[in-house]
């Protein structure tokens, strides 16, 4: 989804036309207008279907915290849907793919407020790729949602979200996405956002539980005290909702379905995105019984699921269907162990988003050149090859960024609002202090 | 989705075909089978995405109610989608759009069973518009379903949809989309049915739940007892679900994506239905905290997304993405403000569905004009811009027409079958009398 | 779907671009290429939309299962979805489709590991097709799943869906979508899988009921003892789902889009296919007021649903939208009226999978060459029409092979692994014996 490739693919698509020369301009459009309709058609479905992640990542959340927290839970994940969606109108979009970058291709001068408009030779209409945009910037807001859940009030959580989507996330974009520095110097490759929605959102989670701090009574005198989730049929729900969704995720990030080749790519896209998810539950699957004594943890498998989406969103297309396998099953290898050592560091993660989205991203990231046959220095030729080290600039530039970016925003709301409810109020469930409702009043 | 607009469209696809002439008969024919199947295919799958909304209004009705009538309301759903879907074939199609209308275009005369028969030069496939067109009336008839819950019988509300989606929705459509009355005369304009369909749906409730009767103890002493629903994240997947939904339900109102107007038309109208979704969230969400000391009520964002939802529907084109914003906000500053109001007139809505798909159809059609340039007098021309005149009569129209026949279903059902069940069988909830099985046995 | 139908529709996709030869191959070329990409459109999206019925499934067996069992039904959903993909890419397609076939179309020889190969005379990405035909196999895992849930050790069912998914589907498809014995010599027609996926299911799900036992207590004395599901609104989330998804199911087995007949052949089973599943619920919720006392039961009307929509799945493209209700109606009730006879038999289908998916399945398969005008004799001319012996053949082919083949397999698990947890664990439920959480823990 880089610029770069964006300008190959249009070119190839156009390719074709010059056959209908002897035909004149009208057959020549019919053909443009075709292509362009087929690739709108492309955001908009790919777009929907990326929009229902929301009520994914809600149904995984809703699943996985307790039940007093379950209705705040699920009325934040409505929320962030809304703010994502008026920030990223307002500043976000623009800023993702500004008309001109200073600071060496680090920082683009945003337009406020996006407009629609629609040109033949952009390829497709401007109101589909705003869609299909918005929906990614959502999906990060939703990962920091799940980290945090259970201690952190709703209106600051709401104006970090704003941060998040309106310009944190957004920078981040534009340095890829947007043709900025990681895409013109670095050769940085990341195909749906591996690195730039998944450990954008990671990032922004992973310094949010760390300045927010665990909940009440999960560490206490060294010991780790297992909060266990509330519904599990709503987090398989919620998780074969993300499944569904990540089919929209990578397969539209072709960016254009009109093509023999475009559509085989989609093809291929979808059937490697599928592989790395059934990698990552088997994987997890497997890992938790050796580990646990035969038992296998099912919310391990189902953030094995995501954890092997996240490892193959970077480059979803060039790898063969065995090795998507592979790069997912790593994936939920990673997910497994990065949970235990997240609670011995005392963060509190309560969905395992960071190891599934920050921990995956990385590595799904880091792998890229494998599949493309990159090598470890900085490709500089016209049609560069990704390598080991532009990916890790890639990398860690994104983890810099959001991390400083998160904490300062983070430590803002916590000096002026404040981030947590009272200890007594945290107890008694955030639904009663904040939502004024209970998720499940007749149930105990 | 006018009848006007439509041949108006229809006529916009053949435009560019004029220019194949040279290529003969062949080149255009293939033109026309290409614009044939984008707009079957946006019929399909708009409609297939429509259709998924009645699983979120099962999920929002099983969520608001409380959990002895779960299970009731769960089937309820499945059945008036299967109810709706045989009515709408038997008689509702073709009363919406009779070959022939008298009495001034407000009745036509229908003919039975619909079938199909399809010709290259109506557009589309004529099943995939009777597919489209049915799950409409079934989403009006999930809006009834909603308010009256747990205290109607099962038959009796099965037999009122089958009245409603025969008879009453399908003769307020064909005012409008089947080219009659509301269409030739007043120029109304109701883009994707915040009149026809959830209006339609809210007056029947309306009348429906005066009816009926408010639940035994829900007004007591001219007290309100809050009854809350029982499990509050289905209710936020099903307005989620309900928000997926919509964006076939005004996308594929478009009736046609297979040209370059028509294709960015439709990306628009994904951006505005999102955006009124978001500003009918935030509002709701902050005329809530300010009203109820801080607290903001889950439920009451939920209904503002669909209030924001439905405030769009009757134009989502039009409008700029930030006036969209302001017609959902409104939208879901009018759900905060009815749904006390209807418990001072002691009409009991179990879910809210009044206030966001009556209130708010009412509100998105009278602001139609406002984006149209129109003004109040009716527009007589050919090409006849919305009147705030105009809108006014098509809903007052609805609103008469659909009170009255309803009321005439609901009393003769109340004398004749009887529509509640006893007191001791509501208050031991209607699964047991009704469906012989509990939502949850095995909770508390 | 079948080879020799599939071959006659890309025959007829390219019928029309004969009159292009006077515009040379360039015009011609793209034309195929747009087939090329609404039929590789329909197998992705189609295709997405099954393999969101794995949630349907997941949803209805959750919510049909006791609490205990509810979060190991869940992960089981995901497992198998996850083993499904990745047996079916290292064998299952290869067998399905394989390159020759011996024993008289019965066996095929397989080559292991699918790669894919486009090639735009194939009429769609190969990788859309792998993806489509994979969705599938995961059905008639889920069917599995079902029935013999809340008794069944989690590894040894995943290894029985290793063989279903890897041999037992594919050989069964082989013979009639891979172009085998059934195909070419008995005229047997299973449009998108009455027999070849529904029935196959339902017979290795009979068959794993009966060798792996009934749940401890379920028949005692000679009575039956109900066991009724934990979440009902759950059990219709399912429903819907399924619904949802069976229009990808039944519809993108038209196997192409892009001209006027299969776009309009598309939409006409869209349109039956919700009428047979409409049939099914009014059937099974009449009979069940009839036969129990004006109760109707929720679980029934569910299953009438998926009863008729299995039904029609043979043959969805024929009948009018009239005898497509019959043919659910007939299917719900052969729902009502098989559940109670397995009960009889002693046999524990925990979900009704066995009514619903080999029950109906058989139906819908039988019913085919009624809308087709076929007689009782198979007929042997080339362009064969389906008799009702050839589809009992099918039928009873389908029966002998997979039953005794599931029968192999359930026995050698059950000799070597052991099939059941111990009563103890059974009767504390498998979450936490097989899980190590449970799915609802704060909930009594």
């Amino acid at each position: 989804m880089s610029s770069l490739v964006k300008g190959i693919r249009r070119g190839m698509a156009l390719v074709p036309l010059a056959a209908f020369g002897a035909l004149g301009a009208s057959a020549q459009e019919a053909s443009e207008v075709s292509a362009y309709v087929d690739s709108s058609y492309l955001f908009l479905i790919g777009g929907l279907i990326v929009m229902f992640m929301a009520a994914g990542f809600c149904m995984l959340e809703a699943g996985l915290v307790r039940k007093k927290n379950a209705a705040m839970q699920s009325m934040k994940n409505v929320a962030l849907f809304s703010v994502a969606g008026i920030m990223f109108w307002l500043v976000g979009y623009n800023m993702a793919y500004p008309g001109a970058t200073i600071a060496g291709g680090w920082f683009g001068i945003p337009n406020f407020i996006w407009t629609p408009a629609d040109d033949l030779g952009t390829g497709y209409a401007s109101a589909s790729d705003w869609f299909f945009q918005m929906v990614f910037v959502a999906t990060a807001a939703s990962i920091v949602s799940g980290t945090v859940a259970e201690r952190v009030k709703l209106w600051p959580f709401l104006i970090f979200t704003a941060f998040l989507t309106a310009f944190i996330y957004p920078i981040v974009a534009s340095w890829e996405w947007g043709g900025g520095a990681l895409d013109s110097q670095f050769a940085f490759s990341d195909f749906a956002g591996s690195t730039l929605v998944h450990s954008t959102g990671g990032w922004a989670a992973l310094v949010g539980a760390i300045i927010i701090g665990p909940r009440v009574g999960k560490f206490v005198n060294g010991e780790v005290h297992p909060m266990p989730g509330s519904n599990i049929p709503l987090a398989a729900l919620g998780t074969f909702i993300l499944w569904f969704g990540w089919f929209g995720f990578n397969g539209a990030s072709q960016l254009a379905a009109g093509t023999f080749d475009d559509i085989n790519a989609v093809a291929m896209i979808f059937a490697n995105t599928n592989m790395a998810a059934c990698g990552g539950v088997l994987a997890a699957m497997i890992l938790t019984a050796i580990l646990y004594k035969g038992k296998v943890d099912a919310t391990m498998a189902f953030n094995g699921a995501i954890g092997g989406l996240v490892s193959i969103t970077a480059e979803p297309l060039m790898p063969s269907m065995g090795l998507s396998i592979l790069i997912g099953a790593i994936g939920g290898v990673l997910v497994v162990l990065t949970v235990p050592l997240l609670d011995k560091l005392k963060i509190d993660d309560v969905v395992g988003a960071i190891p599934a989205h920050l921990v995956c991203g990385i590595w799904g990231t880091m792998i890229v050149p494998l599949s493309h046959g990159g090598g470890f220095g900085i490709d500089t030729t016209d049609a560069a090859t990704p390598s080991y080290l532009g990916q890790f600039i890639g990398v860690l530039a994104c983890g810099i960024f959001v991390s400083i970016a998160s904490a300062i925003v983070w430590m803002a709301l916590k000096v002026t609002l404040g981030v947590r409810p009272s200890e007594e109020e945290e107890l008694a469930g955030m639904d009663k202090s904040e939502v004024g409702l209970e998720a499940y009043p007749e149930f105990g």
